[in-house]
């Protein structure tokens, strides 16, 4: 496929957990890598609701992809927003530039759905990103200096009404990390208003939360987040968002800040591959990982729609994108060497959530459990697989003062940047 | 001067190194006091460049003004921004709201000056802000990513061109670290470009940098600076700046990214007050800090003109600052015991200026040096007055990290957040 005077060509899209696990796969190899990102770290999203939390603060969960990169030779990293992709004529463009590949991986990710009513997303932010975390972060904390500024009831108590959208593992983690900011966070902080006693409600159209885990642990993470204060709402639907609140089952309820984890869609980088796609926009691939008729071309992660053995697509979280990242590195491998890619396995190694301080669920396929024990599987898993040893560190240390103090350092409302201007160039 | 029924209200505007010591110095006092601040933080602010050059966080350097004073039961906190002060009628306006006050400390501080030219601000931002420090960082990061990603040789060359205007400690600091940065921590993270080669220049007008040191020091700072790297031109102007560069002493420089550190304006509200202000906006202050006919109001740190016995204002740095808000503080016991207000004295202990891994001066009056120890006193001090436990432990283990491996961990370009909506309220 390439010519023997130069290595084949690899060019990655995406450095989230798919396509930085490629990239490291393919560190050293007999081939040229390129990953492009339009942001210059890597994003430890699991820990992204900490940041929103003012828990952590965003360099804490972000290593620069240079940085993780930089000991491999034969790795060029490009900070670039991919425009397009010709399958046919086998190039990428960033616009200004037409980059050629010899073998593509595509794990640009999902964003937030909002169903149909875009008009949402400025009202309740989803968290996907930094930027959706730092502006989550200071709704927050603005609302309570709101509350604490103002006099007349009715807006005080909206003020410090606190709506959660979605009760997946996201949901679930605000919610719980909500509550226990206002509750010990906060509690002595204010003179005019008690933080503790904020409503914070979570709104789950399911029949019970974190509906992808045994009923056992869905009930077990409802009543640890009653035991927390929060209300969780199931088998309702929210609608009507507006700035004054939302509607659930038909009962308005006051509400100052919305949160949005209910649905994702895939970036729309899928589509331009001329393969199917899903409802949500993922890619729907072979078992392989390659699509329809191109196989040089794989889409990782939750961008791909991977037919599991239930029927069901594999669930977009960060195990299912880093094996699947290792996968096609050896694919490419394999076909370097006149090979057949092969069938993909997802190895799962079960899944947990986090509520709070010494409150989580845990299901490790041939074992479930909950409290606090789970909470520490929960925080021994994540400074494991946290990226780079300065984070792993300095994420360990906050939380263990956290934990003693019930405090969190980063509680800064930080302004827009609108006034400002962009970079010369 | 109060009513027999309440105790005397103390308002102190502004929550930085003046106003907090103040803040701090009447807790538990009988007095009430509310503390104004536009931000929900206090900021080391000699830090600041730290930020902007990517060693630490933002939450690293600020702490949260309700949490440094949640244990006064007599201190309210309010987040607004101060639009007006009317001294007759004793009342300070924050738009939607008048506050009455017995006694009222002004220390709001002071911007950046570009000395007429105010279009030069988003070509040469300043550094005074988080916001600043963030800009600064993602201008920084994005000229290399920008030279990695072009092939021509001038425009690169302008992009890994790095101007910073004033040479006191913010501009030597600056360039300091800047040089580091390149030199160091991205040494080996491109392809295309060797960071190491990164032109960095130090522009002062006066005939040495750091011109409030002694000339040994000064002239020891400059040859610290060279051996990073930087060129230091110094009694010479900056001007014309574009984005495409700027002129010195007529030659036109390509250069992308400019700083300014080279002067402050007062902030606004000083004119407020009726009282006279000097050339720079600063208030003419008593010598015991209060402003002529109105004894009930103090003015502080960097918008005070204390003229000193040398004649020179006394310097715009933070141990002025925090002397300043604990006699403010003082005086106003006094005066409520019926005496009156004290002179101020400051007592000068010396000031540092860093410049980069070891290397750093020190001017401890009675002895001055420079190098390693200069560099491990400053260390010593500014970890000793970070404000709060948790940050200093943060900082300390990250500066620890930094040193053994060279390697800076807030790498992180991140977005302006123009698209973003404000929040619901």
């Amino acid at each position: 496929m390439a010519s023997p005077a130069r290595k084949p060509h690899v060019v990655i899209i995406g450095g989230g957990f798919g396509g930085l696990e490629a990239a490291k796969k393919l560190g050293n190899e007999p081939v040229q890598v390129t990953l492009i990102d339009r942001t210059n770290y890597h994003l430890f999203q699991p820990l992204l609701y900490e940041v929103a939390t003012a828990a952590l603060s965003p360099a804490d969960i972000a290593a620069p992809i240079r940085g993780v990169l930089t000991k491999y030779t034969n790795m060029e990293v490009m900070l670039a927003e991919v425009q397009g992709i010709n399958v046919a004529a086998k190039t990428v463009s960033t616009g200004d530039q037409q980059i050629a590949y010899d073998y593509l991986i595509v794990a640009t990710g999902a964003r937030h759905s909002y169903f149909g009513n875009d008009q949402w997303e400025t009202l309740a932010p989803g968290l996907k990103s930094l930027e959706d975390a730092v502006e989550i972060r200071r709704r927050l904390l603005l609302a309570f200096e709101y509350a604490e500024r103002i006099t007349d009831e009715a807006a005080r108590n909206a003020a410090m009404t606190f709506a959660i959208i979605g009760g997946g593992p996201t949901g679930v983690e605000m919610a719980g990390a909500i509550a226990e900011i206002a509750r010990y966070t906060l509690a002595k902080d204010f003179h005019h208003i008690d933080p503790s006693h904020a409503r914070v409600i979570l709104i789950e159209s399911n029949e019970r939360v974190l509906s992808a885990f045994p009923e056992k642990l869905s009930a077990s993470a409802k009543k640890q987040l009653e035991d927390l204060g929060v209300e969780v709402r199931t088998g309702v639907r929210a609608s009507n968002l507006t700035t004054e609140g939302l509607e659930v089952n038909g009962e308005f309820i006051p509400c100052r800040v919305k949160i949005w984890a209910a649905g994702n869609a895939a970036s729309g980088l899928g589509k331009m591959l001329g393969a199917p796609v899903d409802r949500a926009g993922r890619v729907m691939v072979n078992p392989d990982l390659t699509i329809p008729d191109y196989p040089e071309v794989q889409v990782i992660g939750d961008l791909a729609h991977f037919a599991h053995q239930k029927g069901e697509p594999l669930p977009g979280v960060s195990p299912v994108a880093m094996q699947q990242g290792r996968h096609a590195a050896r694919n490419i491998l394999w076909m370097l060497e006149g090979r057949k890619p092969q069938r993909f396995w997802y190895w799962d190694k079960g899944s947990m959530a986090t509520i709070g301080r010494n409150k989580a669920v845990a299901d490790l396929n041939i074992v479930h459990f909950s409290g606090r024990l789970a909470w520490l599987a929960w925080l021994f898993v994540h400074i494991i697989f946290l990226v780079g040893f300065r984070n792993r560190v300095a994420v360990l240390l906050q939380w263990a003062w956290a934990y003693f103090t019930f405090n969190k350092g980063a509680r800064l409302i930080t302004r827009n940047f609108q006034a400002e201007a962009r970079p010369a160039s």
